[in-house]
Order: C-alpha cells, then sequence, then structure tokens
C-alpha cells in the first residue's frame, strides 16, 4: 500500500473522530463515560493486531519475533510517555484557558520536527524546515478567534507556568510519536507483533487509569467494568471503532512512513473537520480558516513535492547526460591508447 | 547601489508615511485638504528629478534623452491608469465597507505577479509563485479583525459588484506598476529624464484632479492654489517630502530591479508599520500580526533566497566537474585520432 493513501485516509478517519464525537453527545454532555473510549479502542485494536498475527504466522511459520525482556521491555514507554503528557495537560489547563490550549497545541508540529531531526537523525532541507512552521502557522491561522466570539485577551496574558507547562506538553506529545517510530522501524520484526505489544501495554495501562478515576470518586458509580457501557449508542460505538482504525493507521504510518507524514495527515484533518463543521453544524465560515487552509496546502506542496518540481535547476536538468558520456569517452579513449 | 539597500530604504519611508499621516491629523482630523500632498509629493519627485538631470547633463553632456514624440506619449499613461484606478477605488468602496476593501487589497500581490509574467515575459519558478501567494496570505493574515473588534459579518456579505470592482482595482494597481517598468527598461535613457517625463505628467494629472475637485465644491473655498497650503504645519511637509521620497524610490526600482521587490518593499511596511504602531499609539499586538510577520518572512525567503540555499541539489553540487572534464576529454579524444 502506498503511504499517501494510508495518509488521506487517516485524515478521513480523523477528520470523522471529531464529528462522530460531536455527534455522540446529547444536548451538549456524553451520556456515557467518556474515559471509556480509549481503553476499548486499545482493545479493539489489541483484537485486530493478535488476530492478524495469528493469520500471519498459520501463512508463513517464519514471522519474525523479538520476544527477549530487553525489546519487549521498550513497548510500554510509549504509554508511559502519554501518562505524562495527560497528567501535563491537566496542569497546564489549570494555568490557561481552552483556546490558548488549543493554540499552543499547534506547537508539537515543530516540536515533532525537531525530536525527528535530533532522534531519528533525519535531514530536512531548509524548505522542508520552513515548511514545518508554515503548517504550524497554518493551523493556527484557522483557530484566529473571529470578531464576535468572545474575547481573548487571556492569549497573551496567561501565568508563564501555563506557557511553559504547553512547551512541555507539545515536547512530549513529539516524544511519543518519535519515541514510537524509532521502536517501530527498530527492528524486522512482523509489524502485527510489535502492535500486539504495543498495545497490550497500552490496553493494561488504560485499565490502570480507569481504576485510578474509580479511586478517586470513592467508588459511587461502582468499579469502571460494572459501567464501562452505561449509555453506550450506535455513534459511541463508531467512535471506539474510528479512534481504534486511526490508532492501527497511524502505526503503520510510524513503520512504512515517518511522524512528519503523521503531523500533516492530523493537520488536515483539523482543517477538514472545520470545514465539514460549516455543512454539518452550520458553523460560520471565517477568513482566517480560509487563510490557513491556503498556508496548510502550500506547506504540504513544499515538503513533500520534488524539487525540481519547485524551483528552476537549469544545472540538474541537463546533468544526466554529460556524465554518462564522460563513461563512455573514457571507455572509448581507454581502448584506444 | 545595491537594490536590496533601496528596497529596505523604501520599506522604512512607506512605513513611516502611514505614522506621518496619522500624526499630522488633529484630533482625528486633517487640518490641511489631503488631497494637496499628492500633488506637491509629485511636485517635489519633478524638480529633484530636474536638478538631477541638470547636473548629470553638466557632467556628461552625452546623456542619453529621446525627445521624439513616440516615446514621449508612453509617459502620461501611468498617470491616467492611477486616474481611473482611485475612480474605481471610489466605486468599490460605495459597494463594500473599509475593512473588506483593505483586505481585498491584498489581491494586488497576486495581479503584480501574474501581469510581471505576462506583460513583462518574466519567468517565475514553481516556488516563487507560491512564496508571492503565501505573502498575499500573510500580509492578510495580519490584517484578520480580532475578537472585541467590530462585527465582520460584511466580509462576505458585499454584493458582488463590491467584489469585481475590488478585483478589478486590484489589477488596474498591477497594470499601472509593471507598465511603468516597462516604460523604466524600454530604452537606456536617462533615469533621470524618465523621471522629468514621468513626473511632468504627474504634476499636471494633480492639477487637474484639484481643479475638478474645485468645480465640484463650486469653488466655496476658490481655487485650488488659494488654500494649497493653508493648515500645513512641520508634520505635514514631512509627509510631502517622505511620499515624494518613497516615489523616487520606487521609480528607481522599477528601473533597477522589478515590481516584485517593489510588492515586498510595501508589504513589509505595512506589517512595520502595524509593530510601530504598537510602541507609538498603543495598538494591541494580536496573534494574527505575529502569524502574518511570520508567513511574510518566510515568502521573503523562499523568494529571494538561492535555490540551492532552499533544496538539497547533490546533482548540482557535483555537476560543475563532470561537463568540464567532458570537454577536455573530448579534445583530448579529437587531438589523438
Amino acid at each position: 500500500m502506498q503511504w499517501y493513501l494510508v495518509a488521506a485516509l487517516l485524515t478521513v478517519l480523523t477528520s470523522s473522530q471529531g464529528i462522530l464525537t460531536t455527534l455522540s453527545q446529547s444536548e451538549g454532555r456524553y451520556l456515557y463515560d467518556y474515559a471509556t473510549v480509549p481503553f476499548l479502542a486499545e482493545f479493539f485494536k489489541l483484537v485486530v493486531s493478535g488476530l492478524l498475527l495469528w493469520r500471519e504466522h498459520r501463512t508463513s511459520p517464519s514471522v519474525r519475533m523479538t520476544t527477549d525482556w530487553r525489546t519487549v521491555r521498550l513497548y510500554p514507554i510509549p504509554s508511559v510517555i502519554y501518562l505524562i503528557h495527560n497528567n501535563v495537560q491537566f496542569a497546564t489547563l489549570t494555568y490557561v484557558d481552552t483556546s490558548t490550549y488549543q493554540i499552543m497545541g499547534n506547537l508539537k508540529i515543530v516540536t515533532t520536527g525537531i525530536l525527528f531531526r535530533l532522534f531519528l537523525r533525519r535531514k530536512l532541507s531548509n524548505l522542508q524546515w520552513m515548511a514545518i512552521v508554515l503548517l504550524a502557522v497554518g493551523t493556527t491561522t484557522s483557530q484566529v478567534k473571529g470578531c464576535g466570539e468572545a474575547s481573548c485577551d487571556s492569549l497573551f496574558s496567561a501565568p508563564i507556568q501555563g506557557y511553559l507547562l504547553g512547551i512541555l506538553s507539545a515536547c512530549l506529545s513529539a516524544l511519543a510519536g518519535v519515541y514510537t517510530e524509532f521502536l517501530m522501524k527498530k527492528n524486522n520484526d512482523s509489524f502485527y507483533w510489535q502492535n500486539v505489544q504495543l498495545y497490550t501495554f497500552g490496553v493494561i495501562f488504560n485499565m490502570a487509569w480507569l481504576l485510578l478515576d474509580d479511586f478517586r470518586s470513592g467508588f459511587e458509580n461502582g468499579a469502571w467494568w460494572q459501567h464501562l457501557l452505561n449509555g453506550y449508542g450506535i455513534t459511541t460505538w463508531m467512535v471506539v471503532l474510528n479512534l481504534g482504525s486511526t490508532g492501527l493507521l497511524v502505526s503503520w504510518l510510524m513503520k512504512y512512513a515517518d511522524n512528519i507524514v503523521k503531523v500533516y495527515s492530523t493537520s488536515m484533518a483539523m482543517l477538514l473537520t472545520m470545514v465539514l463543521s460549516i455543512y454539518l453544524f452550520s458553523f460560520k465560515p471565517t477568513l482566517q480558516l480560509f487563510l490557513g487552509i491556503i498556508i496548510c496546502m502550500m506547506s504540504l506542496h513544499m515538503y513533500f513535492a520534488p524539487p525540481n518540481m519547485l524551483v528552476d535547476l537549469p544545472t540538474t536538468i541537463k546533468a544526466p547526460h554529460p556524465p554518462e558520456g564522460l563513461k563512455e569517452v573514457s571507455i572509448e579513449q581507454r581502448t584506444d591508447s
């Protein structure tokens, strides 16, 4: 499968995620416990990956599966990073409001680029760096509060701790992505086996999280498994299936493409959600959304288009022939003498 | 003189123009007739160019000055285009409000690129086209109305005539620039002689415009020359000198650089004015201004940086040697046979 088809599918599914989540609410609130959704999605991913691993193992018994502890112990780390990230996120929101938090979230595009360069040692051209910054600028532009909306004085007036935690949050989010890519590309293990390890720890950490919630609330609603599917409707199940599927696609991109492709997919999804919301939830289209879309499209083209499509390279266009000619001539000369 | 120094000076002076004009007001209104400013600026440019032409003629009597009618008759055309543009501008403003008009004004960046390509047949790379579009997007972003400001419903709700006239206005503005560049580069005439012709017609058209104003108002304040300097203060004179100087710099850029350089200078000036207004007039800094500045800086770099600074060009780096080697080998071969 081509990576750009997977990326396009991820864009569509990530975009549907926001819309399905909104549709799953009744009168602006959730009838179900939203914390159960990520748990069930992890469980779904584990079951799918397990089945696919079983099928793979049946058709070709030589499937590569590293099972020694030194490799397996690396798989809970993404879950640990996400856990820390969740807590930093909560801490950030005590200092800044949600719209400032949303704006700062775009920083993770840039931090992903930086960690991608530092940890995975992937070289990017100047133009690609500019494209990454422009992608972050484009998504931020689309989120600029328009006139008529509530006051946005808060943006430049949060305490410094809020901004520092926002930056930390962006770094952790990028780190989780970059680390997962490192893990998936580390060896030639079966993709499904890697997923099974990743999601097993995902399920465990999510269960622990749900249990912690129960302890916090003093088990006033009983244990989490007793009210797991309370209030679930068809849309809620679609939210779960959708979240699980996007997770599997992200995992595929981490192994066969990279973090930057993922970042582009999810950023485009955010814009697509905003455009679809105009039709579905009669959101008012804004000038800044339109500008943001243009900026992100330019960024996409700058990052992925081959350089000779972007700039005129007189030497490169003529280059392929002379060197070949040179070789031929050299050979002829050698046979002459 | 290097073109980028002239461009930087133009940016600073164009930016001061907005600030000086604001400072020349008393309690939000002009104490003088603003229509007299362009006339005096044209007159200033004519005097400066005339003196410089006289000095040039004294030092080297062989100064190139085409005086036949077929060339001279081309010089009133920019004035005619500006006259039509002014009228279209008035017509546009009867359909759209000033902030929509200001937003649409950014279109002239793109129309200048298009006419530059079509009429002056200058080739631009894909990346340069993207840079031009991004410049327009960046200046527009900086102008997006923030929260707390008046309602901006008007932006998408003006009658279609308003938008069409706005596009026409952007085309006329671009046409005037591209035509002037064509005129200045048409032959090797003395730069000062070209200016003298341009500004002579400029002075005539401005005088005619002032007289027309008098006729419209039924000479209730007498003829324009009777109240020409009424209410002029030191700041008003600085506005005149500044406008005249920016005109001369633009003329220099048209002859020795091009329209795109001018468009970048004036766009950067707009952003500089907004930044300076934060300090001078305690304007509130907005997120969109910050984003607009980043976008325009990226665009500047994309347009003017040499391609090998932007993308990795393995073939170009190695290319210079093989072709030379090829020639040498070919010659050797010929002498062998």
